[in-house]
């Protein structure tokens, strides 16, 4: 039966496209952090529309389940299988295609495997901005960013991967395809259905193509590295800077000073900008016009503010150099318990005081003077924060468990950014009201019944 | 039977606010515009969420329908009985509690009965804009825009209603309340649910409460009304004014000649802020920072387009009277053909020559010379296109079809903005594919198996 199915899926979308060997295969089956793995029917991959629509057919047919995977850069195990059952990996990389691009409409319409770097790149040259914009653009896709909604460093100001979305077109779990291909800001025409497939991971049907937003393109940013006392004064800080910059603050990252240490420690050659600052914070700002005006805005706002020091960038190299130390953060320090967690932005300061109280807690029995790396999107709400080295990792449930009660205890989310995939989809059943699961549960049956779709994730 | 029910509604709400008698009743159950107008068992006036569960929890064991009702400033019938079956009508207005507000968040928490304006006032009362606003701001209320998700004069920098909300409260249709109200600006933890029932108007549950959006208050305003030849030259026009003025642009309102005459006639001691210009731009920029620096701004990229001639408003009194005229233009042509279209902003122009020509072509036999009333919100792609005068009204779908004809030819909405309701709730099945349909039926069964809620509307 697998022959017949392998047979099939070779007459839908080439031979060349079917990948059954174990060396062929092995990329798709493992994530990049190498915490998840499962085996497959086989990888398939599409060059069309059609041929998903196909290929889809033959697994409802069959009762196999699909995969959909994109770039594979996913963080919680969400595009490779679990192994459960017979899957297929429904690689998407061969999809990728930009359709169109209307300037005048600021639209660009590209399929799902198309790399968000190579997005990026078409905005630009056209004299526009895809704002989309992650650590993993050079070689995620633009169909896995729809489906976790993927956040990154602009969402301050142009929001989540949902909020760049206008149309979309997919193959429904039973291989039917939906057009809903618009370029319209504005259409109420009855259930906003691409919104389901948006964030769902796969699990309700394989996103094949979208119609994205275009932004007017900044020609002018400013960069500055700023030191604040504590949390509580850098969330007064977001506040006085969104007040006197308005939407041109696009920007705003907290570091611990153990992230910024840790970091000069991963790299010599890196230059502390602010030497012995105990919080550090990011910001950047974007506008048209000149440089000038914003650089003269920037400055005239620190001022304003109560900030002990800041260290603004003269030019493009300087305000790489400032970036380059938030982005180096995750590597250094790479072995540990991690979080990616959301609050209201005004309980941030608090949410950070408990949670460390509460992991210093005699009680808990940590080893004494573990670090905590506390970093993220502020601007957001979003805090990457991590906990320990690798000596903690053993204990990983009752650190995250300590972390996740003041997660509930402010409203917040236990995954900000990166979605549930397979690593929380156990956990999410303790954070989330069981009406909320139940109706999840009930959109997964009506849209596929058959539960083909990307099982043991999510829902 | 009927009496058993009004005595159990009046157990849970008091007897005054379930309203029975034909004339405490009537203003609920005819649309404001008086198209729509149906029967109902009685009104009930809950005044806390727990209310409408116990409500719901009624409706559904007696068999009898829902119809939420917020301001009822509604143009498609939505929130008005059918009369096709037994029907009441929950009025949600006397729920208009500000549950929170939190500045450093940028979050308010509002109850549905929420008049928008106060919503507005509350906002700019701590220091933030809340950014939806339309006409009926003064009546209509937060459940209904957030059910309809309504468009208005800002959508193009701040989006459409559903853009405004990041949590939501909901009593679903078997009277269970999920609890969604979070104020998180990401959180990538399954399907959004919320989402769903943004723009349902009311068929799939009723939206109880919402954490909703703030932004930092512009502190400077310039307006500008401009002379531009045709329809194309006001796309190329926003275009430049993008580029040269990014997001400050707010709003960008074409109008035809023919509206502004409308408008002169309607208000004889209305100014013409530049007679014999073919059509108008109404532009409309925000910021943070002083008026004269963002005046000088929008003077300059005035100077570099190539406009015949144009307005800048020198004070808040002048801008009042330009947006007057573009405010006025509704009431000023009232009695004719309306239609509520999106189309991408690029085919604006085409849609506009296209369209014409074929009203105008023999073989409609439409009587000769009829005017033709054209103004929108031309940065959103959405143009109110109305067609005629009362002489023109009894050949309305013959009018609309012609006019339905191009929008499908550009890919557009038949209702940009306003919703199906009762009025497009057949229309609908000729323009969307089949199988989208078929999914928001899948949904509505999911969600409202008994088929309680709002029957007769949008699905």
């Amino acid at each position: 039966m697998r022959n017949d199915l392998l047979g099939s899926f070779a007459a839908v979308v080439g031979e060349k496209n079917v990948l059954a060997g174990e060396h062929d295969a092995a990329p798709y089956l493992t994530d990049w952090r190498r915490q998840f793995s499962g085996p497959a029917v086989c990888v398939v991959r599409p060059g069309a529309t059609a041929e998903v629509s196909a290929v889809v057919r033959l697994c409802a047919q069959a009762g196999v389940a699909i995969v959909p995977q994109g770039g594979n850069t996913g963080l919680v195990g969400g595009s490779v299988p679990t192994g459960a059952r017979p899957e297929i990996v429904l690689s998407l990389s061969r999809m990728n295609r930009i359709r169109a691009l209307d300037a005048l409409n600021n639209t660009l319409t590209a399929e799902a495997g198309c790399v968000l770097a190579d997005l990026q790149r078409a905005a630009d040259a056209a004299g526009r901005l895809f704002a989309l914009s992650l650590a993993a653009e050079g070689s995620c896709q633009i169909g896995g960013n729809l489906s976790t909604n993927a956040g990154g460093v602009n969402v301050l100001r142009y929001g989540n991967a949902r909020d760049q979305v206008l149309g979309m077109e997919a193959v429904l779990p039973d291989g039917r395809i939906w057009d809903g291909l618009r370029g319209l800001r504005k259409d109420n025409t009855g259930y906003d259905l691409k919104q389901l497939f948006i964030g769902a991971e796969g699990t309700l049907g394989i996103i094949t193509a979208a119609v994205l937003k275009l932004h007017p393109k900044p020609t002018a940013s400013a960069t500055a590295w700023i030191e604040v006392e504590n949390p509580q004064r850098a969330v007064e800080m977001l506040s006085h800077l969104r007040g006197a910059c308005g939407d041109r603050l696009t920007a705003f990252e907290l570091l611990s000073r153990t992230c910024v240490d840790a970091v000069l420690k991963h790299r010599p050659q890196v230059r502390d900008p602010l030497p012995g600052s105990a919080w550090a914070v990011l910001v950047q700002l974007g506008d048209s016009g000149p440089d000038e005006a914003l650089h003269a805005l920037l400055e005239r706002a620190l001022e304003e503010s109560a900030a002990p020091d800041a260290v603004l960038a003269k030019n493009e190299a300087d305000a790489q150099a400032l970036w380059a130390i938030r982005e180096t953060v995750p590597e250094a320090q790479f072995g540990n318990v991690k979080h990616d967690i959301s609050v209201p932005v005004s309980k941030i300061p608090e949410f950070i005081a408990r949670t460390e109280s509460a992991l210093r807690a005699e009680a808990l029995r940590l080893p004494a003077g573990f670090p905590i790396y506390c970093f993220g999107h502020v601007g957001d709400g979003n805090l990457h924060y991590n906990v320990g080295d690798a000596a903690l990792i053993s204990r990983r449930e009752e650190v995250s468990r300590v972390v996740y009660e003041v997660v509930d205890a402010f409203g917040g989310s236990i995954s900000a950014e990166h979605g549930l995939g397979q690593l929380k989809r156990a956990e999410i059943g303790k954070h989330k009201p069981a009406l909320e699961l139940e109706l999840m549960r009930a959109v997964k049956r009506a849209l596929d019944p058959q539960g083909i779709m990307n099982p043991g994730k999510v829902v």
